[in-house]
């Protein structure tokens, strides 16, 4: 599996993802899921994937194709705003499963794929998009600045009692990585290096941009401290005395 | 959907469970997921369920008739142990496979069951078991004390940082409901009232049974002092500061 999460916040977007694929339990492997696109000055996007490793990686290829291409056609150098490069986007995960998707059927495969995509371009505000295996896709909003993909469950809790669009960079890579941690430790299917991608809004570049071990400082800290910070805080909860309360049935 | 996790510890057995069934999200009800089945002294049990509410519910009606019976049948009174216990009823499990399952594939639904039982049989340690659709199980040890089902992966991380054998009655029962709070915030198939029910070793009946809604105290308590905790262990931890650690690639 895999677990990427991404936050767009009044003063710009933050990216995290694992590294880890696996088939079954015995093939593990180490895959990067964030791709960079930047030109800075000009545009500046993240696409994070997870699903199946060999669509995410055509919906790449064929996206870095079309950047190169020298003749007119659409690719995420051409699209005027961050919603056509999340239709552009769909369209060549369409394109994949025109392609594949009979293929698959034949052995049992699901066409399993999410992406994110944010990032900025021009004078628009950064903007982030969930696209799903079908080419359709959902944007981030005030109410709902984040979006995860992969194994989301075990570090949703965390982001959904801190985040909201006032979060700084800086506690946004925080959540980040303590929602990474979380995951890390309840599922074998996610694991380090991660890749941290910061963009500032208007900056029009990637202005932060980390690949995390486990022997980083930071993370080696968080993943310490927090679970002491848990332990502390669990332990500082007082026990419930149900006999005093005649709550009992 | 339906969230439900019990401990085994050195001091005894703490089971919880939520009380919302739903198919799909406008079908919304409220159905107890735990049944306890006690002869004072001589044996406790608790079962928990979740799945489908049908499979379910006939698999606790067939129990009962079981217990009812005066033909001599095998049931759960006259299980010897914990393991013959559940054994009986996986194997109710599987009677219930036989009837149903082929109505089910025929519209398309799957045949989808998870049960926990816990419980005390006279002499033996208090066991724990974690029963699948296909009437097999597992049981619970001091390595693994715990069991879920349902959303689980909400809840797990705490768990995971906290629980072990040696964790107290009332820390188990506090731990549970953090972790069904974390679940209930994520997860809008997941909701109050809940049961809780804690069994202390030895003591061969259910010592503690409650029903919890959001009025209570304890948990409104738990709701708002755990978010709170999280918060300030949050904002305990330093944000990163990358640009001084040279740590951009």
């Amino acid at each position: 599996m895999t677990y990427c999460v991404s936050m767009n916040l009044d003063a710009g977007l933050v990216f995290l993802s694992d590294s880890r694929t696996n088939a079954g339990v015995d093939h593990i492997n180490t895959f990067r899921k964030m791709s960079i696109f930047e030109r800075p000055g000009e545009r500046v996007m993240v696409l994070m994937s997870s699903g199946n490793l060999a669509i995410t990686q055509q919906v790449v290829s064929v996206l870095k194709e079309a950047m190169l291409a020298q003749d007119g056609r659409e690719s995420l150098w051409s699209a005027p705003n961050m919603f056509e490069a999340a239709r552009h986007v769909g369209e060549i995960l369409r394109e994949v499963y025109r392609r594949d998707s009979e293929a698959f059927r034949n052995f049992g495969i699901d066409f399993a794929a999410a992406l994110i995509l944010g990032g900025q371009i021009g004078q628009e505000q950064p903007r982030l998009f969930h696209i799903y295996a079908a080419g359709n896709f959902i944007e981030a909003t005030p109410d709902t600045p984040y979006f995860q993909i992969g194994e989301s469950k075990y570090g949703k809790p965390i982001i959904d009692r801190v985040v909201n669009r006032h979060t700084s960079l800086d506690e946004a890579a925080k959540l980040a990585l303590i929602s990474m941690d979380s995951t890390i430790r309840s599922n074998l299917s996610v694991g380090v290096p991660l890749d941290l991608a910061i963009i500032r809004t208007d900056e029009l570049k990637v202005s932060t941009r980390l690949s995390i071990d486990s022997s980083n400082a930071y993370f080696q800290m968080i993943r310490s401290r927090w679970s002491a910070s848990l332990r502390d805080a669990f332990d500082a909860l007082p026990n419930p005395d149900w006999q005093d309360k005649g709550e009992i049935l």
